[in-house]
């Protein structure tokens, strides 16, 4: 029942990508090119992610109509870590309003060669997208958005939520993981008093708990299946193309798709944009969520990171995807003849 | 003849636009709303600006299919200035390719708040919109792309470039302009200082001819009419909508396109991506160059700008237009029904 | 008996300054001068500093040879706040030594402008005189200097070693203005978890003990009469005028007394440096503790703060001290004929 | 005749170091404990530095009596470099008063991190010692002092007042680095432009003509006997010990030393302040000027240089002098006990 919008639309053959085997079988040959890539090395600020295989190499995919494939390993479970910012700022715009997000959190890159700057010139985060702007994105979820659940009712309220996101698959949490990330959160306390001490917050923040729901949010496990529907709802406007729900305002997903391409891959970010120029963020577990709007979702997983704490096959798998199909935010759709259009 | 393209469309009823003339209503209200707001102030470092009427109001379309429509002063003369940054580096990236273009010139924003720093880290400048970065695109142009031609005659090679982006329309020279700005160039006699100290520039630059060129292509006078055949040349990845003529590599206008971007309207150009979402590229005659890759070109022009140098009735048209129709970068097509698309 | 020192120079009519009573009359014609000067206002952060006072006005003198003056408001108690830091610092330096102190803080301005990078490009606070550096400071004294010390010894021991620069005079603790120290400490907690991810700290270092110890020494309670002493001990290379002991390593006086005079003023520094010429330090209070080497210790006290957070009365006294009198630090003591040599 | 002020002290036997033959005994044993030192590379950037014998090594002496003290090259001639800021700023400071002069020239650290930085947040040049502020200051003699005088004429004035200051000892110029400065100029052009542009420069400034003053100063050629009396000069409040001539100010020498306690040796400055605390200034030519206030003036010499472009062998002695004797700053001239008071 889940697949029905699939089914209604195969019998009425308006698929986004019509020759679907044909493009699995070009994902599959850059799957296998970007496999031999040996670079890069895996994170490893805390044992639980230290400890991952770095040959562990999955992709999967997930068009707006619900078309899947996914290659390598797929099923394997890694946590979401700055993956996760994305889906909190998601919702809480969904939930608040774009006005009334922006009014505690900026919405342009930092800058990368200025990163001790932690609050931009109006005393707020540059982005949702670092630290500082999740951290807080995380207390406007916790005292803005129905402030009077619990915390434990809070974080299965988004747990659902990211669940509905992923069209009704399963989201796990590693407890290990989080009590790592709270046992090495010395910089994330930092940010959290520097902003306490510049009036960041909204009123009532507890900031133990307020951190707490980030790294909980961090520690959410997933695997590429999961994470490329989740990347196909965004692709979609909001509506989950599995399960047909409207899960989030089409303009929060916007917006969110504007901050992932400008500030989405650390101080690669530019570059990126530049070159693959597709919104994307990543995460050090070695995961990178990639979204072709009004197309299809995509994500990564692969732990060696490169200096930039992106994955370096994710990386790769996203710039050939780019040079091979006119994916690319410019691509010009009829007069950029050497590209295919899948 | 110029039109052959639009008429074989116009048999066919392809247009990319199918309801032009409903598109062009909901434009001319648009306009008339803006034509209200009395802010800003006009450029005044040099008299030919200064004694520009603050009251000039134009907007030119212009569809990929080659549709035009107009409304006010769509012709009155006007100089491109940093508008024309956008055509020397696309024309550079096109004869030079993006490899060898960005050996010299970085394609990223530089920091709204530290833009005292006139080169990034790899001691070039930033990317090709700031001055720095346009100043070496004018020493490429003169020193690696056909370097054997006179000043005189690459300035000639220049211009026809240009009037072929137009599709055959004139483009002038304002030598006023030219003369006063060359006057006026303390700043960027510094920048190009500073760049020469560092090697900046290609072998056998001369900075005095190479600083003419880059005020002479800053002096170019078109209208907005012409303006918006440029832009939709962009949008159509190098084609004249016109003319038909593929006068640019399609992969030199989607690094273009990019640029504009993330970079094209000053230190407001952060905030135009998140709101607007469409490559554009001001210039503080009060022109506004807008791009929306695969359907249309905007020019719009008033003199009176606001506190970044961006005009400030062409940033409100350009809102206004993005609230409307779904034109913004990443509007979703389906699910953002709230939105008209044209 | 503590005057002993005092008395066998009186016998021997060798005193710094031989005319005592001409120089204690220019004293205080300037104390008038500055005592109608109603600038500034009381810092406010925390309740015991904003009921201060304002119109406290109080200096003392303290010459190397042990001749006292004072006048004004000299035995009204205030805390020493950021005036404790050249204390912890000039303590843990004559414990430890410069090599081991400045493994860990640097010794240099930290950039007026960029008061927002914690730490410099070794990764150390810049200097002991900013709260980084002193935070920093505190857990030296906590776990290098007799680590085996319990903290609530260590702070006895700490208030023995201020009692002895003062001579014996006492020194108080005002414990409000510690609790509400502690509360209003999100900035200095952000310092420390800062500085703890980046390993700045010696081993074994608990944050809140060395948070705590931070913010003691902040609060110890003084009169002019008191600091003024303890001033007079540091212009006589750590050797108490009063009771004359040697407190302190010359050369760990000597270097307090280059870090005073480059940081000692907050971002006023390089200016009081310029103009004044003498080594000094503030603290939110509205005390000014500043040394002439050689002659004399000074202290001032009066509750109003410029922007730069110094006593605005302070400032002006030790101006008009140095047009005066010979005092500044490159006064030629031969050739600047028209000032004073007391 | 010269000496006349050498001779009438003698026969009183006041000298400032009473027992000249032992100080220089060990004057002696540092230089040769320095002549080991073979760290540093000659300056490269014009052919007539890089040429320079790297064995070259001589320090003079000459106390505020006029006593004076040479040893190894003492005679080889070196031109000043940034060496002659100090001479053009406490020459613009004593004819134009300090007010004047740092309405023009700020008088602090730019910083050492952010040296990119040109023109501190008034708009002003950091500090005399920078280029830019030596190339303001060149304006300021220009224009400022004596604007009637035609360039040549101000040129020679300007060696005059060197002469007076070097109790008439001869100044050369050294017309090869001057041509070879100015070919190498583009740094200096760009901070000129760049000044011009910010309106730093006082009315009727050429800046063609500055620039020529500038690096004609930077050629003034001396040996280490004719700088050691100009910093004697310096040491002694503006009277030049020799000819017993006053020519400063004594205010200017004052603020002169000031700045080059805390901006003489790059970005070296603020850790020689800290372990040095003496005013003093260097060259590229491998010069380095230092004052004892009140005692004597120093001058090194050889062609060495660190990485922050001062002398290698300069600053090993200065530091082993200090080390040494009681020179520093904020050595304790009674309770410095290890200390030699020479």
């Amino acid at each position: 029942s889940d697949n029905i919008v699939l089914i209604s639309k195969a019998f009425r053959q308006q698929f986004v990508i019509p020759e679907f085997v044909q493009f699995t079988c070009k994902i599959e040959e850059t799957f296998r090119l970007c496999s031999e890539n040996k670079d890069g090395k895996v994170a490893s600020y805390i044992p639980q992610l230290a400890h991952m295989n770095p040959n562990y190499w999955g992709v999967s995919f997930c068009t707006v109509d619900g078309q899947r494939f996914s290659i390598g390993d797929d099923n394997i479970p890694f946590t979401m870590q700055s993956a996760s910012k994305v889906l909190t700022y998601v919702i809480a715009h969904s939930e608040l309003g774009a006005e009334r997000i922006h009014s505690y959190i900026g919405q342009e890159p930092s800058g990368r060669m200025f990163n001790e700057l932690v609050l931009n010139h109006n005393r707020k985060p540059h982005n949702p997208m670092i630290n500082a702007g999740a951290i807080l994105t995380a207390s406007l979820l916790q005292n803005l958005v129905r402030p009077e659940m619990r915390h434990c009712d809070k974080f299965q309220w988004i747990t659902r939520y990211f669940k509905r996101l992923a069209g009704g698959m399963p989201i796990g949490f590693n407890n290990a993981v989080f009590m790592s990330e709270i046992e090495d959160a010395d910089r994330n306390f930092a940010l959290a008093y520097y902003m306490k001490d510049n009036h960041c917050f909204p009123e009532g923040t507890n900031m133990e708990s307020c951190l707490d729901l980030y790294f909980q949010c961090c520690s959410m496990e997933v695997t590429t299946e999961t994470m490329s529907v989740i990347a196909a709802t965004l692709a979609n406007g909001g509506v989950c193309p599995i399960s047909g729900e409207q899960v989030l305002q089409s303009e929060s997903v916007r917006d969110a798709l504007s901050i992932m391409h400008s500030c989405g891959m650390y101080d690669y970010s530019g570059q990126f944009a530049f070159q693959v120029g597709l919104p994307a963020k990543s995460g050090v577990s070695g995961v990178i969520m990639c979204v072709v709007p009004n197309t299809l979702g995509i994500c990564c997983f692969s732990p060696p990171l490169d200096k930039y704490g992106n994955s370096v096959r994710g990386v790769q798998f996203c710039k050939a995807l780019v040079d091979y199909f006119n994916f690319h935010r410019y691509d010009n759709l009829k007069h950029a003849e050497d590209k295919t259009d899948p």
